[in-house]
């Protein structure tokens, strides 16, 4: 790494107030002191997190398990100062290259809900930690790898656009260049599985590992599911052999185990649980459990070591004029006729079944080909592949001229596409890339076992 | 039943040709005949079925547990005719008097798989089975029950459209009040969850099980779904408790046992499995093994019993101008545009994570609220609830107006909301409608179990 740059200070203002703030004041208790905290006969170690502004009869605590807990000012019969974590990397450049036998890692923030609070006002969650305040609240991960922290946006991810994807794979491509070892990029969850598609496409010659991680639960929140995600995240950018371009979250509901997902193959499958996110007809291509990296595919992935970090670079391009829409019974053609007077160049539908659309857009979808619009199906059963030879309306979308996505889910396949035509070249060679697997994006044979069951 | 349609006879062309017929003929075997085939040291019993035009070189045998397996006359050294299998059920009207201890149960066929064949031709899968037909094919059912087919009408199901949808819930309703004690709806399986949760919505007091089920290999293909979906389906709609609209498909891989799902909460997860249809979110309803019912639900569900079968009706309505729109980043907001301009009056939008949307499609949402379109908000990630009070965004939307459709699927809503704007209820009373729990549409707290692990 090159640069090794200095943390910012701790926050100056805890955000405590009321009794929270003379319950810590007179047991002269700062935040990211290590206490104990006595409630009955329950004896709690942690270390006192800051608080939303305001907060006046909580105060907040990260226990030793990583989990962030409120506790109420009027249950706590005591509390004890046992010491100050010293802050070990707020080092200068040159204690830095002390630590060299680390592996670098650079954390690239980019947002979400691991980098937001709770406004207590209001109760909603807005942005606000900053990339460096969440290092710091997270000290496990100096112990792990040398740490560059670089703050690219603060957003949340249901505004996560196509010219964000390419800001994020330039600065992936420039750190792996400068020698990182490993990426984390944290990210709000709602469109992770866009942005990790994003980045596998774009990124060429990958030499290290890149991490997407966020949170479902803010990290001021009690059992939120930021530390252990940023904890295995860095694991797996520092030392991880897949250098791919992977999610990293909870496998788990209350669980200190993470999954690490393949980008391309990934979903956010519930809106809620902390395990949000699951890798669709494939199996997912690791566990960390207690911080050990367990393989689980061992075949058909990209290793470490393949490429160079000199040769890793960003092909970072991507045409706006591209949808995704997911079809329903009696479907409105305008919807598709609309992109074809807007000039759009690409249209992935996840159709129904093996690929089906309703008759009454087949004139639209015709039309759109012989305008020069690229349409390619997926399904919106999400797993399972496309198969445009078995059924008759299949057949007929084939020979109008359809692409058949094969097994690739729909969010992909509409991130690819969208890829693909950010260049000039032409339809021959972009449908043939399309048909190509590049990332293993195409599941050839899905494994018996990669689908659910209900019982 | 007041009336029992005297069935039609075995089709006249059995299909075979070349080898194949001159080793049937040679034989004296027709089909529907009982046979004994003999492959080296192996005995197989079964019923010859019918084949596709011009099959030369192998026949199809109906197993004794139901599934139709192919046999190439090149490994055959031995058929036997055992005998026929006397039609029982071609019975004129006043013979089916005798068997009124059975129930009564009206197979509705509404095409798709179940009722097609493969053209041999071109290896294309199209309509061709009539419901009669397959009711012969399966004689089984005729144990369960006095079987009534309709043959409503015969597409694939990614052409279904709310016209049909009305007929459906016309037909069941009329074969309700006239005695029918079940309905059984043979139904293709891509669009089977938007028909079952529209019928789920349209029939009041509903008196008796209305049953969807399909096929995902066709009838005539070795190893196909029908006769397990369709014996379990008439067992259900004879004999269930649960007087709802669900739909009857495959549990498993290679099984007998099927599941019995809530047509509100059910979706096709899989593009090609059997087992391809879920219950999301909540457990199915009952589990059926060895035509033994297994009931899993045991509250919240609607009996048998409450409603006398006169008082089912259908309340049979849809305002066609309702969309379903899944987001993705950066979508174009034109594609809301253009449905405000042609006057939509309802949209379901399937948001990111709990119910987010792109800033760029804020004003055109908000346009369309003030040009009242009902705008709802699903979650893409399936399952889970939709909460606009988290996040920032959240709170936008639901200031602008957007109707939060906490845990409803995307497709159950857009049906949902589709049939409330039939009506001429005013905008509160179809809000309020929306957000009430008709049919068990809404899941109200998830089980734990009721959301898949990967591992």
């Amino acid at each position: 790494m090159t640069e090794m740059k200095i943390l910012e200070s701790i926050p100056d203002e805890s955000g405590y107030a009321g009794k929270a703030l003379q319950l810590l004041t007179s047991n002269n208790i700062k935040i990211w002191d290590e206490v104990k905290i006595y409630i009955n006969d329950l004896e709690i170690k942690g270390i006192l997190l800051p608080a939303p502004t305001g907060t006046d009869d909580v105060i907040f605590i990260k226990l030793e398990n990583g989990y962030n807990m409120a506790f109420s000012t009027n249950k706590i019969t005591r509390i004890e100062k046992l010491g100050r974590r010293e802050i070990s990397y707020k080092i200068p450049e040159k204690e830095a290259r002390i630590l060299s036998n680390l592996p670098n890692v650079v954390i690239i923030g980019a947002g979400g809900t691991i980098a937001s609070r709770i406004e207590y006002g209001t109760g909603a969650v807005k942005p606000a930690f900053s990339i460096h305040e969440l290092s710091q609240a997270i000290p496990e991960i100096f112990s792990i790898a040398n740490i560059k922290p670089i703050e690219l946006f603060n957003i949340f991810s249901e505004d996560m656009r196509p010219d964000y994807w390419i800001k994020m794979a330039i600065s992936v491509a420039k750190e792996i260049n400068s020698g990182a070892d490993g990426i984390v990029i944290t990210h709000g969850t709602d469109t992770m599985q866009y942005s990790a598609s994003a980045l596998a496409f774009m990124l060429q010659n990958l030499a290290t590992p890149v991490v997407f991680t966020g949170a479902q639960r803010s990290s001021d929140r009690p059992a939120s599911d930021s530390a252990v995600n940023v904890i295995h995240s860095t694991l797996f950018a520092a030392k991880g052999e897949i250098a791919e371009s992977v999610v990293c979250m909870h496998a788990y509901l209350h669980d200190t185990s993470t999954l690490i997902h393949r980008g391309v193959r990934v979903r956010k499958m519930h809106s809620s649980r902390r395990d949000a996110f699951r890798t669709i007809g494939d199996k997912p291509l690791a566990l960390i459990q207690y911080r050990n990296i367990k393989y689980i595919k061992e075949k058909n992935v990209m290793l470490r070591g393949k490429y160079d970090k000199s040769e890793t670079y960003a092909d970072a391009k991507f045409n706006n004029k591209t949808a995704l829409i997911y079809v329903y019974p009696y479907m409105d053609p305008e919807i598709i006729d609309i992109l074809i007077d807007k000039r759009y160049r690409g249209l992935v539908l996840a159709g129904t079944g093996l690929g089906h659309v309703p008759e009454n857009l087949l004139s639209s979808i015709k039309r759109g080909i012989e305008e020069k619009m690229l349409i390619a199906m997926t399904t919106q059963c999400i797993w399972g592949p496309v198969k445009l030879d078995v059924y008759e309306r299949g057949r007929t979308l084939k020979n109008i001229g359809v692409i058949p996505a094969d097994g690739m889910l729909p969010e992909t396949a509409f991130v690819k596409l969208g890829w693909l035509l950010g260049h000039d070249w032409d339809e021959k060679t972009i449908i043939q890339k399309f048909l190509t697997n590049l990332r293993y994006e195409i599941v050839k044979s899905e494994p018996v076992d990669a689908f659910f069951r209900n019982l």
